[in-house]
């Protein structure tokens, strides 16, 4: 057996954090060597991650002093506009690892559509040509030689992996999409939103047809496709659910649309699917998978998806992302 | 002052007799006089609903010994297939009150509508044709001399408030709704969807464009209207939320569709509009409101809506119909 | 009918102020004319308590702009530190109205317990001989000209109506006290503490056996008393449920402990009493009573509590205690 | 590498077959064969576990198809009085394999204790001298040659481990302990009190003084012991937390009950220790460990202790078993 792939966590003190050390202190091939975060430096993992207390002794590392030349492979989990940061500095230190970006910063490959989003000039444009965007079932495997991943937001997984086959199938395609995250993705950091007591038995929607990780998500569907997105806040802590309505041309069955996501999605243990009903949220809670279902009637489609944001839509992803640019299959770590 | 109207709850053990009871024992022109139940017949109300323990010394009385001369009016708060009986049963018997039933019963005025919906014949379809479908801000005032009520159904309630000033812009409207409720719409009755341990935290879709509520909703639309309605049972108590996504002929503007909904409900204080904005959940949780909000952007409508659905999508509606019935204002003993 | 008295909430944009005004917006013989807030002045209720849109057109007051010689009694739902404040310039105004302080200034009858225990200098120490301790059922009616009321702490107004009856059959009492609490009683402020992320699904002690609430308890049990608290805040919204154990003395039957409640609480209909068994939650949320039960068993004593910490333990005390000071029915405006 | 450990889950469907399933997949020396269940018999696991969808293929099996001799080690998770009637059954046929029973039924060495705490005769009396009672760090290393394990009870798992230690050091212990659970430890038959409309925002206390566990409890402690045992149900899904406030010998210091628990629990890392503070639940929800804290002042004790019924209290703590019966880690399957 060769040796472990050594591979680090950068700013690693929040709910993504948490859970890719999680998944990553028990992957057969990867051996976490080291988390960075500024505010915990210095002191144990289990200070921000107290369910991990137990499981390793690690200790924060401050960023300053993190040493990538110690290390195969990291994991950005930086807020957006830091991400980019990392990565050039990283890059600019000739450090030859695989990187995959948890941040928002290589997702679009317009710069200007990154400020237009994120309200900020891209921290390092010339880098974006060599970052692919890991939506890993349609834009994976990848090319051989990537080192540099974007990984995609988390509703954009929801949306996208629901859409791309439609996308596909219909050419382009139009669809009238809800969909509710939990409070986990709001990040760590207290808000009057994530207040318990306004939060609990609410539901409330913002950025209404405004969300940053729509691009994204038109990125992967045919060109003039439009997606109308309501997002919304649900008063749960980790999982997306949503559904997207679309107008199928006239005679469309089940059997033709279950056939564009069969075929999308043929050999991709981590989308499951369920023709002819909708998922529930909590099959898909605490795990690697994308769920998907669609039921069709008179010539109108629904598609339900679901998923864990910090997993699918965060830290497992990320996990099937390094495992596709190491050639190992795509759940090792992720499935028994 | 007149002496107050006595008003009697049939069968009122359940989620909704708790909040007629509540809304009656302090309006200030009703005197609530008996509420019926077989299983709890004899015991205090507050054996079923405790919370209005010291509120009342009223007793359950059991619905063969109640005795509908002793009162003005009733709500009938049984189950699909029951209330229809017990409306015959007074009418029967001559009796020439107010009558608000809350069941399904004659909710639809085709009786075959009914049977295929509900899956039994209806019990009584002779009395259809005296029924006022009691969806307040669009049926009411009613009629003078009317005296019989069918109460709205609770996702109704909000779909087709939401869509009828949508409806008269558009004649006829299309739309793509999903919308959510609470696990005390499920009734008192456990069962595997509303066991805590499985509704917790997660989102189960039902019923897909097969609700028995849409058929109300159609009969107050333009004809050649459709909906498309995904049901969704939620992780909290009370409330519905949802969206209806329309398209618009090209060039309509925010303020068209403001204008349609402010001239549909102008006046009437239990429906509030927020142009603009969709609305919280929370803000109509245990209020007698329905809450309307919408965004236009490139021809597209998004409407929100939120209602309790033990109140205005049940209770607190009746007590409105009744109200309305006898020529009283609409909101009184629901508002300051 | 006499004219309304003419009320006034003082800092009412939190949650104690949204629930003061929704029940003094329906109280019969009180009229909400201001409510103060510095950061929503001019702007109308309805923006920091949504549910009340409709109700009122009542604007937030800015407290420099407020004039007290238009109202005839004051809520005042200040921080800690602020509620002095505010008394101490009523005062030197020379106002002679009713005022009810919902902040934790004048509960405790030594500034020096109040410097121990809030970290701050007593502001206006020569008034604590004015205030009268307003936990209603032990201390009230109150005396004939008395026009300042403390009202208690959510936490001690369960704590003090449970050992209250056995502190009088024991004297002293002995308790071991674990008590839970809902997220609206950390206050409107976001906090790591009430982020729904970390406190869905879980249960968290703090301040073990150093409560601030603690002295408040022990001055209305018999000298010698003794408390050990755990205060700890549970995963829901509103209300506060805990149990006290207390070793009897040999023999002690159920009865003789029911004795002791039912004598205290005679004739308080806002006490709820259910001899040998513990009350659950639910019961008094949305209600202003405080439930109390007990079970004995070998020797030992378990008494339950249950309140809604916005009403019983804030709005609806502060309410009844301006009821009792004005000689009226201590329920009116709280029950039909 | 030895050929894995071929085990077996009897009655599987529940929510601790869930858990049992999800770590054995993944133990790296056990391999699960089968798991019965009469209702999903020929089903695929997932129709009952859904999350499991995609992780494995087997499918559930027929009790009575089922071939004890093709394992060599069975979980059985069947519901009071059944556990017995299996265990009898697998005996009488001469299997020589490991069992870990996660039914009541073998946790009380007194078939008469059973019989007055569970209503029901013992049904296989003459099997409770071979188990031993499985509370991993306190009877465990088990004694060679150990094939019979009755595995705790969850309430019992957190009671014993927080009070074992106080009870060697006080000898007898006296303690009153109020202790709640998520709605999980209700199991999946749907009940009034497992109702999301009836738990949500809910507390309720039942069986007060009278739990089922509470003798388990005692055979621990040290005989005089005494125990007023407060059950609660809590509005969450997982984890059970709870306090155990006990009278101290004067002068006993907090380092003195920190020496006892240290010493109690040295070397055993599914025990985790927070001297000077309790934990909080989310910490040990979805692990295996059970965390303990202690507070000492003024002669009194406070202990928490929280841990996931499911895990902890049910399933993990049954693989931790069979580790120990095989002479393995005891963490092994369970940490990474």
């Amino acid at each position: 057996m060769s040796a472990p792939l050594r591979v680090a966590i950068l700013h690693g003190a929040g709910y993504t954090g948490a859970e890719l050390a999680k998944l990553l202190l028990a992957h057969s091939t990867c051996r976490l060597t080291a988390v960075t975060s500024r505010s915990y430096a210095g002191r144990p993992l289990w200070n921000a991650h107290e369910s991990l207390r137990g499981s390793t002794d690690l200790l924060f590392t401050d960023p300053s002093e993190f040493d990538v030349s110690t290390v195969d492979a990291v994991f950005v989990a930086a807020e957006h506009g830091q991400g980019a940061v990392v990565a050039a500095a990283l890059e600019a230190a000739g450090w030859s690892g695989y990187l995959v970006d948890l941040s928002a910063d290589f997702r679009l490959q317009d710069p200007l559509a990154y400020q237009s989003r994120y309200g900020q000039t891209h921290p390092a444009p010339e880098l974006l040509p060599s970052f692919v965007y890991g939506l890993a079932e349609v834009k994976g495997p990848y090319p051989a030689g990537t080192r540099l991943i974007a990984n995609p937001g988390c509703f954009a997984t929801g949306l996208a992996l629901s859409l791309h086959p439609v996308s596909r199938g219909l050419s382009p395609v139009d669809a009238a999409v809800t969909a509710f995250t939990g409070a986990s993705g709001s990040g760590v950091k207290p808000s009057a939103t994530t207040h318990f007591a306004t939060r609990d038995g609410n539901v409330r929607a913002y950025r209404v047809l405004q969300h940053q990780h729509l691009p994204e998500v038109l990125q992967v569907l045919a060109p003039g496709s439009r997606v109308d997105f309501v997002p919304v806040s649900g008063p749960w802590t980790r999982g997306i659910w949503g559904t997207a309505h679309v107008r199928l041309e006239h005679g469309t069955t089940l059997d033709t649309v279950t056939h564009w996501f069969e075929s999308a999605y043929a050999g991709r243990r981590l989308v499951r699917l369920t023709p002819g009903a909708l998922p529930e949220l909590r099959w898909s809670v605490n795990t690697p998978f994308c769920d998907l279902g669609w039921i069709v009637q008179d010539d109108r489609l629904v598609v339900g998806f679901a998923l864990d944001n910090l997993l699918k839509g965060a830290a497992s992803q990320a996990v099937q992302n390094l495992n596709l640019l190491r050639g190992r299959p795509e759940t090792e770590g992720l499935l028994p």
